[in-house]
């Protein structure tokens, strides 16, 4: 969805103006690691966001969407890495008001107005001093520049092995201008069926809170939710988007041209992490894009892209460089979305080429030394074409691989 | 479900009067393995079947499907591994033709009255020659031994590391006694939705087909379709049960106590099979038993106990013999079916022990070096009781492995 009215810019959730961002080691993690992180703001600030849809759902979560559904001015966002604080019954909602209070009294701003997340292992309880002390220490690490960004995504980072970030400037049609930047972590429990892991996306735009949630809840199913790395839908989902109005653009309060363009750059940013984040899939040697086309309408497609970049056979395919398409049938097959397998057309692409392996649902005669040329690079394309229609959609994965075994067979220890 | 009417016996599909079995290398696979295998009779047999969801249909489950539903009688069932011949158009039925040909000349009945059922490489066309040279080797090699019985589940396997046979004898009220039994292959691509893989049933008791498929349809639901190996649905899942009505027997023609013995048996035999095959899963070291109990029905106790035997992240956990329970209460809680975390009781179960590890969705402060000694045998039940009612459902899989992925990096080399 980039266009001319979007340019990307370096960057994350301190890109647009009137965000502060900083991380802190608290303890949480062994070894003296980033665990803590802020996000703040002189100003009060609009917030949307999106949740887990498991029916075992974080403190953090269920603290996050009340305030955000009762529309709660927010200042400031504090996470921590290590412990998800999920299935920890009444005390895990205690330590939730206590953090928040931490915050409220090292940054004098109201308890209410603070959103909290965590990641890391379930059914642990949080160690709450730690935690108190670290919020007190974010205070004195928060500021606006690019490396406080950069603390913050790496702050809240777990098995992930790298940071996720973006920011794109967006052009209104009067030609004022605002930012939208973002980050995200997530690498393994990853299968969104609402939001990501842990998502924070920031603009400056002057935006109604209502048009901000409307925004994120249409381009979180387009992006965060087409991703998968396990099939593993997380306690700890959370998506949160949240707006200084600093940018000085006409306020947008109704859907139109300005709208629209503010919804692309949420989307660019989005889509953007989303890829990230199946790039770092836990284990994962290479980005696996599934694009189907042409099929009979939008949800067909994106059941189809899904069930392949879920399929474990297909990853462990993709890990091995096999074109073994047989599979990538099978799990289109397997969706339970409708198509005619004789009209299948296939594609694999990437830097090193491209090649159609089916053409009407028959092994087309390549070459598989081209195609395990082709699948060697670090991000490959998988094109379906149904035949059936005009719609389509795109999924990330990644390969399934024997670091993903190692790292899931001993998380806790 | 066994019960004092039924007595369990050696061997597989030949157990049971009216029965022939073997199996042939006939060149499909590398090396001179066993790789084609046929069931035959000299009377007329009823055959009931159960057949893949996946939209892509392998040619075989056309072929199969199509004649179980007319009510043909069958004489013979010819099997090949190696080669799936799944996704091969019109060819892939030309030379179900074929084979179905080659079998009515070797042993002197109708093409019209043979099965056949193929599993391996999708999108690969039979070896047509191999296919017609090996059927004619078959009519030697087929006797009604259990050693003909363990050939026929030899020569089936492909990536299985060993055969899976179950046999058992149902007495009816009168005294009469029928014989039930079976033979499976399956290792991967094991998510069956309808039934699994292939499976061979063979009863001699007398019994309506009407009552004969009934019985099977009954019992896939709670056996074969609860076994998880890795997600993938196959193109070519085949679950036939043949009756040769030899066994003398009040005809069974209705249902009552007589229909439900046999059924008790057809449940034992499969039963047996699912675990075998999820105990064989790709790579596995263990097989992985979820009873989920104080369930509100059944739709939901299925749905939870199949989430958790397939969540990758339980299965590497599994494999790491760490009892990471929050990830088994995570896939619960995504699986779709409703519960209350907070009221979920947690156990697990090996030959090596017995630990309650949540109390009401807490941990109840369990020792982690009991819980790996219970991890560490080679098939580990978990037991998640609801409190919600009375209903219950269990369902089969295996630990997520380097060996899994090696075996599916590289499998058609």
């Amino acid at each position: 969805m980039e266009n001319e009215n979007l340019t990307l810019l370096a960057g994350g959730v301190t890109a647009p103006q009137g965000f502060m961002a900083g991380g802190a080691a608290a303890g949480i993690k062994a070894g003296g690691a980033l665990d803590m992180a802020v996000l703040y703001s002189d100003c009060d600030l609009k917030a949307a966001g999106t949740f887990t849809t498991n029916v075992v759902k974080a403190a953090p979560v269920v603290w996050d969407s009340e305030k955000v559904k009762g529309g709660q001015s927010v200042r400031a966002v504090v996470v921590n890495s290590g412990v998800a604080n999920a299935c920890t019954g009444r005390q895990g909602m205690e330590y939730c008001q206590r953090t928040a209070e931490a915050a409220a009294a090292a940054f004098d701003i109201p308890p209410d107005s603070v959103l909290l997340a965590s990641t890391g292992v379930i059914g642990r309880q949080l160690p709450i001093e730690k935690m108190e002390a670290g919020v007190a220490a974010l205070k004195d690490a928060a500021g606006e520049g690019l490396e406080d960004g950069n603390s913050f995504a790496h702050a809240i980072m777990t098995t992930d092995t790298r940071d996720k970030q973006a920011a794109v400037l967006v052009k209104f049609k009067d030609g004022a201008t605002c930012t939208v930047g973002g980050c995200c972590k997530g690498s393994g429990m990853i299968h969104p069926n609402m939001c990501t892991m842990l998502a924070f996306i920031t603009t400056d735009a002057k935006i109604s809170r209502e048009l901000l949630q409307k925004a994120l809840s249409e381009v979180v199913p387009d992006t965060f939710n087409m991703v998968s790395v396990d099939g593993d839908t997380s306690t700890n989902d959370t998506c949160l988007l949240l707006s200084s109005g600093l940018a000085g653009n006409a306020p947008i309060e109704e859907e139109g041209e300005d709208y629209e363009a503010f919804k692309a750059g949420v989307y660019t940013v989005l889509e953007s992490l989303a890829k990230q984040m199946a790039r770092d899939g836990e284990g994962a040697t290479r980005l696996f894009e599934v694009h189907v086309i042409g099929a009979q309408n939008k949800a067909d497609a994106k059941t189809i892209a899904r069930s392949v970049v879920s399929s474990s056979l297909t990853k462990a395919a993709l890990y091995g460089r096999d074109a073994n398409w047989g599979r990538i049938l099978c799990a289109m097959g397997y969706s339970g979305a409708k198509f005619v397998p004789e009209k299948v057309d296939l594609y694999f692409i990437s830097d090193r080429g491209r090649l159609q392996i089916l053409a009407n649902g028959i092994d087309t005669g390549y070459s598989e030394e081209k195609a395990t040329e082709i699948l060697s690079s670090d991000a490959v394309t998988c094109i379906a074409d149904l035949h059936e229609g005009d719609a389509e959609a795109t999924a990330w994965g990644c390969d399934l691989t024997h670091e993903y075994v190692d790292i899931n067979a001993d998380y806790r220890s």
